[in-house]
């Protein structure tokens, strides 16, 4: 399995308070030690730093660490492979063009059958179920919407999609375009929103600090979203089996709390249960 | 304009030799400072520095020379924009799956005309010309082949549309999947190939000098594609306008020297002019 790393807030943001403790989990407090990824959104470009080697040691991941980024969006991810050797095409974050947008997506799980894409155009370029899961969702929107649709209506083709392959696997994963972030939950994934009052929070992998009213502005808002918790004294919501969230500015705008739910184009959930 | 520069190889090389002449005319002797980019295949993988601040002074490109990457094929692109403003997703070179690989292409050149992509499924995510041309040669290559042909209908499909896009502009490119390496010529463009006797090099941009004798082996082949000579003393060959070449380890493997010509499917080039 991996672990999985997501921020989405309304003021661009340095996560390396966060990454700091995310990163000693491959190969110090935690074994996801098979190659890292990390992609920072700035407008509508990605700056993607990937390394097979352990974040926790890899100097590509000292650079990012000493170049201070600041973003709305962000998407972490260590590995620990169980499908597919371990290499850069490998290695999360995965990123791919939709409707004119760079698409992120990063997977923790196990999916015990791959999806079919033998007509997809989207194929995908390491041997990763999680990049195969990737393409069927990128296919799938783009057939289904030939232009970008509304937040709401992204909302539930993805959730779908993730409903479909959740069926197959394990399926936590982060997605962003840069302006929404999207969370799907089948086994581990918590988030937890930082807004004024701010104060202090203290690193759960190591003895690590700080206190946010040095940084943060009385209006910044910023969600973390993380497959365990990075803080010892935060309040950290758990998601459910089926939880699906999307972000935008720092804020929670759709949610389905737990188990899977057909929805509606208007954002309501159909009563019948789903059909596979 | 820009400046553009490639190599493809047959043994994993450091690049940084040419890189660190080349950053130099993003600022220093020459004025393409507005963002740069390097990608570095590894396997089928491909690791992309990015930068909208200029090569020269960009620590991100510090990095990337203290990194001291080997690879197989490298593309890289100094920016001087003439068609959309400086940011991070205008930044070369830009990167789209075809045929489940990794496609990297970088542009230098003017369209005066933008290709029509009112029916392509590939979308361009900045607002340069480059982009929305590399986006034509994604659609036009995934609909005229569904899955990889052979090199040398890659070769002819590429004329095909370097031909067709070159009478909109200007439009020299480096394209490479990690395999094979395409340079297409209107205005700017040269090789060398280096190979045994190795010799020392003197670097144009500076008093840089290196002897290959000190790092290749015997049999190493390395192409170095560049808009204008690195080097004082090396046999760069100036390809004309309309000329078209590719490579693969370190070897070129096709070639049309200049003007437009149609070509057969079996690599004879036809005797009818092209019809725009």
């Amino acid at each position: 399995m991996c672990q999985l790393l997501g921020m989405n807030c309304n003021s661009p943001t340095d996560i390396v308070f966060s990454f700091e403790g995310f990163r000693r989990r491959a190969g110090i407090t935690d074994h996801h030690s098979d190659g890292f990824g990390i992609a920072f959104f700035e407008g509508k470009g990605v700056r993607v730093f990937r390394d097979d080697k352990p974040c926790s040691s890899s100097p590509i991941a000292d650079c990012v660490k000493q170049y201070h980024i600041k973003s709305l969006n962000v998407i972490a991810h260590i590995r620990k492979a169980t499908q597919g050797v371990v290499n850069l095409e490998n290695t999360h974050p995965f990123m791919r063009e939709i409707w004119g947008e760079n698409w992120v997506f990063a997977h923790n799980g196990n999916l015990k059958t791959m999806p079919d894409l033998s007509e997809s155009r989207a194929q995908p370029i390491g041997s990763t179920d999680s990049e195969a899961a990737f393409c069927y969702m990128v296919e799938k929107l783009k057939v289904r919407y030939h232009k970008k649709p509304s937040d709401q209506e992204i909302f539930n083709a993805v959730y779908d999609i993730a409903a479909e392959l959740g069926e197959l696997g394990t399926f936590n994963f982060i997605l962003s375009n840069g302006q929404i972030m999207l969370a799907h939950c089948s086994t581990h994934l918590h988030y937890v929103m930082r807004k004024a009052p701010f104060g202090k929070a203290f690193r759960i992998d190591d003895d690590g600090v700080i206190d946010f009213n040095d940084f943060a502005k009385p209006n910044d808002r910023v969600n973390i979203i993380s497959t365990f918790p990075l803080t010892k004294n935060e309040a950290w919501v758990k998601m459910e089996h089926g939880g699906f969230v999307m972000f935008k500015d720092g804020e929670k705008i759709h949610e389905v709390v737990g188990e899977y739910k057909l929805m509606e184009d208007d954002g309501t959930q159909c009563t019948q249960s789903r059909v596979a």
